[in-house]
């Protein structure tokens, strides 16, 4: 293994701005991960591995992953303690970094499908996609929403983000009148005159559009669903956090 | 009104401390409220209010509100914008404080009950119960959990701390048992063994517990228990997080 020891080093550079620049994320089609188990999780996946780097502790840690990590990376490289602080975005980083190709465009989306309508918190769109992986919702369409491999989305995915790949729509109305064929399509929204969660008939194949946090479905998906559904107001459930809402509207799509 | 310019005043010190030290907030029963939606809240709720600290420039904007919280406190206080972000915690804070008294121990419960079995997270603490008001939960029981009026517990709470007051258990086992001649008291686990929540009949007076993040619900609580329930896997629901395994749990109860 290679080893970087200059404070200056180019490669350095270059990751630490695919860290914070979604567009140079998007021009490069790379993304990169931090952290033991985000990094591990690559092992059990079908991203390809461009760079590893991590520090002489962290692999004296994690030896057999880190040596199996090795093997599935193009490069891997030793970095210093100090450069692992510069790379982190997280307090007391772990020293493990992985640089990831992002995977090609994927169709398949199964029967129990959510799309993602303009979500733009990270922190919520990392949870939904936590969520939906371990509620076992088939696929996810994103549309519009904040960049899914932004440090924080993957982090609060906890790697759902790397099993559950996304189908990125251009046009959102578009891909529900594809899927309308084989799918009832609903839209959430906080309307109280929307028919109940509760009762409707989820066993068909079905995809439910979430919509932005602060301004919901747009009205063009709205027009192109099938029908409006939303969560029965007991308390105040217009007060739910938008993950949260979704949770509530996966759950029962499952249950 | 008073203005407080000094950055040695000791008014500042003290709320600084109130903030920053949970020791110190059961020492006094009092704690600190931030932001503008937090603070006005108050006006809505049971609690008094002893100092009010806010910027010129926050007086300016939030005017009507912050005319009536200066009335309602006891003592209230211009500061500059220095010594506001100073005492605060967010970024760009609001530049608006309030310094308050935690309620009177609180007795009545109502027939849905959440109880908190050592949750310790406060992002996790605070959107439980924020779930928990939008959802129209009755009674929030808490043992050994991370401060309520930690500010991290305060915002994810989005107020509903203040509006759901919670019953402090010093021994949840016994508390439970007070409360079974009238409810139904089940632990949630994760163990596909237990009864999933979905055959469950949640009609009558109830309390759920719910553990901590990492270990669950002790021992000796499931043994005090009614019965032990758990969200079903149909994915992989062990890696539910917390508050949003609560969120379906109280769905559960309350649909």
């Amino acid at each position: 293994m290679e080893r970087i020891t200059s404070k200056t080093n180019q490669l350095v550079k270059d990751i630490k701005r695919l860290i914070t620049s979604s567009k140079e994320r998007a021009e490069k089609r790379l993304f990169v991960l931090e952290g033991a188990r985000l990094c591990f999780d690559v092992l059990n996946s079908v991203y390809g591995v461009k760079y590893f780097l991590i520090t002489d502790e962290a692999y004296a840690r994690y030896s057999y992953e880190a040596a199996k990590l090795e093997e599935k990376s193009e490069k891997s490289f030793l970095i210093t303690a100090e450069l692992a602080e510069k790379l982190g975005e997280t307090k007391n980083t772990q020293g493990v970094f992985a640089v990831c190709a992002m995977p090609e465009e994927k169709n398949l989306l199964g029967d129990k499908i959510i799309a993602l309508d303009s979500v733009q918190d990270p922190a919520n769109m990392g949870a939904i996609f936590r969520t939906a992986e371990a509620l076992g919702i088939d696929g996810i369409v994103i549309y519009n929403c904040c960049d899914i491999y932004n440090p924080k989305t993957l982090r609060a995915s906890m790697g759902g983000v790397l099993r559950l790949t996304p189908v990125k729509s251009a046009d959102l109305v578009k891909t529900l009148e594809g899927l309308k064929a084989s799918h009832k399509i609903y839209s959430t929204v906080p309307d109280s005159g929307a028919k109940p969660i509760t009762e409707l008939d989820f066993s068909d194949p079905c995809v439910c559009v979430i919509g932005n946090e602060a301004n919901g479905v747009s009205d063009e998906v709205k027009a192109a669903s099938d029908g409006l559904i939303t969560i029965p107001m007991m308390g105040n459930a217009e007060s739910l956090n938008a993950s949260v809402a979704a949770a509530i509207t996966m759950w029962e799509m499952m249950r």
